[in-house]
């Protein structure tokens, strides 16, 4: 049997626990895992897409079949296609989640037929943690680092700092 | 990276198209494939187990990575401790099935905690096909062959012309 | 255009006012509205068929083109042909009953792919209101007046008092 | 007993296959079936309203009793006053769709009494489909053709055209 | 046992029924109720804040032991630290609020500890009273005084002509 | 401001730590809380009544104002009543639960309108346990030391030896 090739697309605006746990289970499962930061030209996130990636790699460096990579307005059936993906992993938090899983899987069915998806539950720690409740909490001045690697924590204290500064 | 092995336990009473398409394509992502017909010996079911090992191996026959097995009062994570299992698979339809697997899944954490479970969606078409509804419908004498393999309507029949024998 | 069927199934043990509600309203779609019980030999219920036929026929008789039936170890779909009807009526209290409908639906399209469903939402004073729910009252002595009509309420009352007479 | 008019209002930004199955079979229990195009001034669609009219016209000729209208800036309940209609239509995808449509309906019966509401459940083929959906797979370039007419394929790519040439 | 002391949040844009019978039932379980409107600078609402607190207050005068704050771009959970607050409050409307309620609940136990949640159900006739629904219907020019306080109705009037006048 | 009467209602059979979880938190919001196992005549459960009494006591000698009761063939709503039970207490463990909920809920108050009901989440950690699984665990001879006090394990082991000794 030839090659399992995954890929896990994601904006990962910032990277947080929930998702590492999903990667570094997901990277046993093939032999190789592309971990893709997906993002539009137009819609600016919190952290610039350079940010973002090198928060994603820093997180990922034990993981020797792991590689990111940057995927500019584009579907993640193309970038599959292009990089010869034969999987596409999905994280499942709850029900609402499989509501749009459902949808979006119905599609890239039809825009990529031998692409099949699978999916891992999110660990019931991780369950609630989401990039955007991470931005909400800096957003107020809480306390993320449950929640995100020391690397996001350093990040933000940065911003904020250069904010105070000035 | 060594061989990856999956199993999906079930009660396949009877086998349906829904469970066919679901092991095909679980089927590609593991070097090995357990399919386990899991029986109680105080629940019978409405084939007998011998009957559905036998169903479910007909349909199975040209996929050379797949074997059935029979467990009898056993949890999943027990068996699949024994064959060296590396991953359980479970076919997602609904919502309302996720909030049943979540809950198993967090048992079976607890109870094995180095043993990964993996999702698929069942394919629209089969969304709504189960072996209860299947029962069901031949309870009430309705056509099954669009929802379940031949010989399982064969074996319908065959039952059924010996009743009205009788 | 022709004449338009409908047809609402149930078991109605017993009639509720949620059950009413959806009945009236259903009667002005349709030139005739079916009400069927649906009942198995070997299920029996709390009150007989010709109990629950009687006290549906009672709070009915002012609906002229609305005809209770009874409909034993049959499937919808065949009474439904049997009787012209060119739609089946459902009333739908909430989400859990939704996915239960989508699956029933599904196999009577597949069963007989002209007949049409129509669902109505059941009214939000009847939401919580089930016949299981009211059985339940009963066993407990609870006062179910709020929840079906006076004859039930009466029927209930007969056989209480016939019990403790004994 | 008098005519049985029905209303379903969209933004049908564009058609799709979904509405036109829902309309198609809406039109069979109604002597007439209006489809209102509703829009507000404030809020631009991708289609113009012109367009989406045409594209709708355009796919629904053969229907002899389904009419097609715009509504600016109005609640469908006061269109539906106007034009003597008696039930609201809506299509159902979900359980998701249906506790905004119990909220909905809530409202139209606190707003017009008797004016009520049936539900058709989408058809299991076009359940994922709907018109935001279409907008992405446009935006990404991805095919539409399985999900709506070819007038609305065509109409795309006249645009796209356009766009090159400039 | 030392005082209890409960805090509702929310935006109140504008007050609506279901707020006010959730308040008057949560007053019943506390010492002192404080019914917190939380705004932020930089998201204006439909109403200002001014008047948000003006129809609150004059809706709860008969509460002797409820008193209405102000708290701007805070999180609840700072709040309630300041002022003692031993108990959060939150209105249950329906399962998709349950998910979203769930994951407030799971930041806020991270935040602070101790800070216990108490849920109660809303009403059934206020089930689908929002704030955001009522300015639908204020935008529609639609009645509402069946969902709000005759306050609110008196203010909308006002401002309705003072536009007219203009 | 008078006492603060809450009541939990439950069948316990067997207490788990998800119970003991909303117990303790909830005696912190009441003057008096009773915690009463419900159970029915007819039905027998896994432990007998007088058992799961024990082991509720045992796990909750340190809650000095928590107080264990029987309840028979009865209703929470009569138990509450004659006990003087302001507010019900339940836990909330997912969206299912909530469906049941409300519609209990509803049912409590019609049959006693100044009942009120509260809810508390369950803990995340304690969100899949339930009685049910945990006997289901027990059937296994599976490990339940992780979900209920040790009371409940030490019970099951000297039922499972006497069973090995005869």
């Amino acid at each position: 049997m030839s090659g399992r090739i995954g890929l896990l697309a994601g904006s990962f605006d910032p990277v947080t626990f929930g998702h590492l746990d999903i990667i570094r289970r997901a990277s046993q499962l093939f032999d190789q895992l592309y971990v893709g930061i997906f993002f539009n030209r137009d819609k600016s996130g919190y952290f610039d897409v350079a940010t973002r990636q090198k928060l994603l790699r820093a997180s990922l460096q034990d993981l020797a079949n792991v590689k990111v990579i940057l995927a500019q307005d584009s579907l993640a059936v193309d970038i599959a296609q292009e990089l010869g993906v034969t999987h596409l992993v999905r994280g499942l938090r709850n029900a609402n989640d499989l509501a749009y899983e459902m949808e979006l899987s119905f599609f890239n069915q039809q825009l990529a037929e031998d692409l099949e998806t699978i999916f891992l539950l999110t660990a019931p720690q991780w369950q609630h943690v989401s990039s955007s409740r991470v931005r909400e909490l800096i957003a107020f001045g809480a306390d993320i680092s449950p929640f995100v690697p020391q690397a996001v924590v350093r990040k933000v204290n940065e911003c904020h700092e250069k904010k105070q500064t000035i």
